[in-house]
């Protein structure tokens, strides 16, 4: 039987996903092929390709002076990326956890990274006031934290070009997307399956760089140029990533994604504030909706992994913490139900009961 | 129905392949969740990335002291890891077509190329006597040539270390892994579908590079002390080569793989050679069993779409010829079948009549 899926990605994707993905393998819409089989190059999969661009730039209305791309490599091919393309001297990155820091690791082969860090306090909160100086290429930002758990929930405003890593709270609110000169993620999340990354890059960004010489596969320029296939894209990854968008959009696009992120939400953080053997980790006003972190107040630490037995033997998989963290993770996208959450909770209830 | 696919790749798969990656897109071995769903840090995920490894190892009998690799980005991102990875200042490269010219331009930007070309007639036959120069870092050769028909039959022999991309005939015959330092490829061909690509390491390649600064996602020792696990790998795709992998291991292996490609190029091949319509492009001994390359003779130049159309009735897809040769291209990879072939000779046969 279907589980109730906390894992911190991949992750639960939509049954629309699943199935019509599943039917595709066998069969793409009366192609006599397979989306595993089916040329690149056919009208077949350009109908999906293209299919995918437009639900996606019109759930997270995208103006039109951005190319979105679907590549491969993940986001953390994008770490190096984005300095190998953007960064001249100096680039401003708000470090909020570990994915920061891979991308500031990255940076740095390129030229000097200027860092502001909630590191002082384990990454548990995001640093306010974040006195970015003038004269940095670009900022980067990773507006969800999945190891951390803390979420950045506004869209900011900067003078240099602000460059987000969404991968995993992409589409569960809605963005001011022309904010940003670039947002990036691996799908793994609220997009799709693993494999693909989605980019959507202001079509300016281009002529920022026009001069360094850059590994062909690695300069945006090649992708833009040509629609995501200058090589084979991840076909049937994409295909999948198609049928997310087009349940977001049949769910009510992303208003309802964004309140239902807050229900859901709501609902695990109030039931880990009312109990007295749970306790949240992160500063309450910068909470992730998506990686719900808690673990047993001190007296109750040694029953952590029973707990984790406990929730299984209720279908609830995926909720043992990150090892730099401890404790436990629900993670809680956007296919994620309310039904999932309120069983968590259920158990949650029962085996405090049971135990206190 | 099913078509008789002769995609250049993405292209045919087994019948294995699609039932058993649709089935786990519904559920992964009553694990509760889609493979599209399920932790790559879980057990259930491990024992399928392990499987790959070990049955890749097993078909194709590749020796202890090489790491396999399942990674994203393409054959193409590996034309500049190679160089960026292995090259100190010299490397041949023996470029036979569009896929070794790709290789060559990434190498171009690390140091100098050492070139042997088939280039002055239109690639359509593999150099030979290559006098590969002593101080080279390694040599690059590209073994079958999807564009221009030529295919590389042999393990070639050479002091240098011996990188060879396999993207479109890997698993068609045995071969001598422990001839070469690297063997890579996408493996939307013989392999599995669009977005993974495959590379088998010799551990001691490592130790050539040990000094310059490399991206850390561009970095072979990135991924071999991970397991291809560093970041999220592309999880269905390499579900999707596991199943490619264990029906060639259930059809016989490479010794079998080996037959049928050679009965199924010498049927197409002969029917080509037989026919007073049909030309082949391609120095016979030198002749491609992947890619079966043809055009019209002159005088019936004018029919080449008609014939396009003809055998799409008979159910043929795919066969129309690269844009940069023209005439047609019959892609005949691991899943295509004698009775594909045999269609498409039927077809040919028939139209030669019709208009002869």
């Amino acid at each position: 039987m279907r589980k109730h899926i906390f894992n911190a990605g991949p992750c639960k994707l939509s049954d629309r996903t699943l199935e019509n993905t599943s039917k595709a393998i066998v069969e793409l819409e009366n192609s006599g092929q397979s989306i595993l089989e089916v040329s690149h190059r056919s009208k077949d999969f350009q109908a999906v390709m293209d299919d995918a661009v437009a639900l996606f730039k019109e759930v997270l209305d995208i103006p039109e002076n951005y190319t979105i791309l679907f590549l491969g490599g993940g986001a953390s091919m994008q770490f190096c990326m984005i300095p190998y393309n953007f960064m001249k001297k100096k680039a401003f990155y708000l470090n909020t956890g570990t994915w920061s820091n891979k991308a500031i690791k990255e940076a740095k082969m390129w030229g000097e990274v200027v860092e502001v860090s909630s590191k002082d306090k384990g990454f548990t909160y995001i640093p306010k006031d974040l006195n970015v100086p003038s004269d940095v290429d670009y900022v980067h930002i990773t507006t969800n934290n999945t190891i951390s758990g803390t979420e950045i929930l506004e869209d900011y405003n900067f003078d240099a070009p602000l460059i987000a890593d969404m991968s995993s709270d992409i589409l569960s609110r809605p963005v001011d997307v022309s904010k940003y000169a670039m947002i990036y993620g691996g799908a793994q999340k609220n997009m799709g399956p693993a494999g693909v990354t989605f980019v959507i890059i202001r079509n300016d960004m281009l002529e920022k760089v026009a001069d360094r010489q850059i590994p062909t596969m690695l300069k945006y320029a090649t992708h833009m140029s040509k629609g995501s296939m200058f090589n084979t894209p991840p076909c049937v990854n994409i295909f999948a990533c198609r049928e997310t968008l087009a349940w977001v959009k049949e769910m009510g696009g992303l208003d309802a994604m964004n309140k239902l992120a807050d229900d859901r939400a709501t609902l695990l953080y109030n039931a880990i504030d009312d109990s007295k053997m749970f306790k949240g980790t992160v500063a309450k006003e910068d909470r992730s909706r998506m990686n719900i972190i808690f673990v047993m107040e001190e007296q109750y630490k040694d029953l952590e992994a029973e707990f984790i037995s406990f929730a299984g033997t209720k279908n609830c998989i995926g909720i043992k913490g990150h090892r730099d963290v401890g404790g436990f993770r629900a993670s809680t996208y956007n296919a994620s139900t309310m039904a999932d959450v309120e069983t968590l909770v259920a158990a949650m209830k029962e085996f405090e009961a049971n135990h206190a």
